[in-house]
């Protein structure tokens, strides 16, 4: 692969498409954003990403392009071809691949946007230079991707990082978004944080004008005793599940990323010291805990580098230029 | 590598260390046992070992082994050269790699008995054609190995797969023996249930002249009402573990080993039911959970198939006899 090279990287939200295209070394050259329409199931999407594509970069720019890596939030069918699904899409087994190659003839590859991101992280972001990492993302549900010897764990049914839907042993009923009871997500998401300190502050009759997550570790720094028991209780279930997944897959890295992450050292020095607690004797003290650095940007490098790594892989050749951290 | 190449499998136990001279395709031509000699720091143990091999094989038999596989009571290093810790042998960091190598002038290689197991029952168990498996073992701990793809997660730390102590959430407090608190082996392993039974028992006032699992098991089929809770309560602790590992690392197969897999149907049938309530949808229905079937071979099964796959790797070829099932 040659380091002129560009691939498009493209992760799609339930309320914007980002684009970026880049080098193999991952300098951005060019980066746009269009809305996501999911009106009629989210049917024009896919036409929509390609006709930005072509205005933005034009055919003569296209045919430069070598590949196009998208991160999608759903997951992708074992074979890399087909979104099997995309709730916040509305999509059922939309064979994307397909559609964006024939449409603009560029070999294309997809992944599930917490695996993406994963990617990015360890490519250009937090877990730079490392191979073995636990990606997870606190935001409005918890996602995970994990990446072992530099390579995604899809899973045999495209579950693999599905650790918001790790069981936690509660007496409480808290009902999940699959389905299930007491997922780790109905806890440890911004959701699940404030659904606690709701409950919390109805126990101490106070009331709060809102309750969002910032709100939270704002009081609980001035003090605020309830505030405060909220925060570590939601460290501890957190920190407990993490360290039950390192003690199963003994990674190296963990990357905190999605809105919660946002309270910075406020969130990782206790969500630190709660997975060293929890974890076994083995693994204790060298596990390292960030916060993640690419932001909304990880999905994208990830996808670019998703695409480049399988490239190589395909091609049989590795240049340096992208490789495997092993 | 040639079908009649023969491979040297050896499974170091607290108790005895088993040996089997087999073929690439499994099938056995010698098997023998000597006992463990853990005296002076499990020092004698390699020499025992390499004096063993020359007895039984002598030199010109020794001569046609292309490789040994050993699988050991602990942690292996990363860089597969040296045991890091064997509580049961009463060692700490020996170089048995080299050792073995030097003495008997044969390519060796090392891995964890539970992945060991885990190996042996993909190749020649339960697991047979997979490539994507959760062993566990249920014994006096709680034991886990983890293939992907066809090869063992040995971690960063030499942790993988150590699910024997994935914290559990419990209003108890369990000492496990690793210094955690309410790991899972103090719930889920024999000494665990064992523990479990004692307790219930002293609730009801009453007494067995003996408390084992084949007991607890016997006795809950008779309709023992506290037998029964107590397993229940045992099998939702560990089908809940198992759910939060698929959801995770998301492979096709678990396979139970160990002592309490005994048990049978009235394990596997309840278990499966309640990893089943516990797995995330995607995955929901189409887990296999099965019976190890290699018992104590599994160990020597995996040990040869170690090393023939990285032999094959290390020379770059693959003639089809043992493959990666990808």
């Amino acid at each position: 692969m040659k380091n002129r090279q560009k691939i498009l990287g493209i992760d799609i939200g339930g309320t914007s498409v980002k684009f970026a295209l880049m080098d193999v070394l991952g300098n951005i050259e060019k980066k746009w954003t269009i809305p996501t329409d999911i009106s009629e199931r989210g049917a024009k999407i896919p036409g929509d990403i390609c006709t930005s594509v072509r205005r933005v970069l034009g055919d003569q720019q296209i045919k430069e392009v070598s590949g196009i890596g998208i991160g999608v939030p759903g997951p992708i069918s074992p074979d890399g071809h087909t979104v099997v699904r995309a709730v916040n899409l509305d999509w059922e087994e939309v064979p994307l691949k397909k559609i964006i190659q024939q449409e603009l003839g560029v070999d294309t590859c997809l992944l599930n946007d917490a695996n993406a991101a994963a990617l990015g992280e360890m490519w250009q972001g937090a877990a730079k230079g490392k191979s073995n990492l636990l990606f997870v993302t606190l935001g409005t549900g918890v996602g995970g991707g994990i990446v072992l010897n530099g390579e995604v764990l899809n899973g045999c049914h495209s579950a693999g990082g599905e650790i918001g839907h790790i069981p936690v042993r509660s007496e409480e009923d808290r009902l999940c978004g699959c389905g299930g009871r007491n997922c780790l997500e109905t806890f440890a998401s911004a959701t699940g944080l404030s659904y606690s300190m709701k409950k919390k502050l109805k126990e101490c009759n106070e009331r709060w004008p809102q309750v969002t997550p910032p709100l939270i570790f704002a009081k609980a720094a001035e003090g605020h005793s309830a505030a405060q028991q909220v925060l570590e209780e939601f460290v501890d279930i957190l920190g407990q599940a993490i360290a039950g997944i390192l003690n199963t897959i003994d990674v190296e890295e963990v990357v905190i990323g999605g809105g919660l992450s946002e309270a910075g050292a406020d969130l990782i020095d206790p969500l630190t010291a709660k997975i060293n607690q929890y974890a076994f004797p083995q693994i204790r003290g060298q596990i390292s805990v960030k916060k993640a650095e690419l932001g909304n940007d990880a999905g994208i490098y990830g996808a670019v580098y998703a695409h480049s790594f399988i490239k190589n892989l395909q091609e049989g050749e590795c240049d340096g230029l992208i490789v495997k951290n092993v």
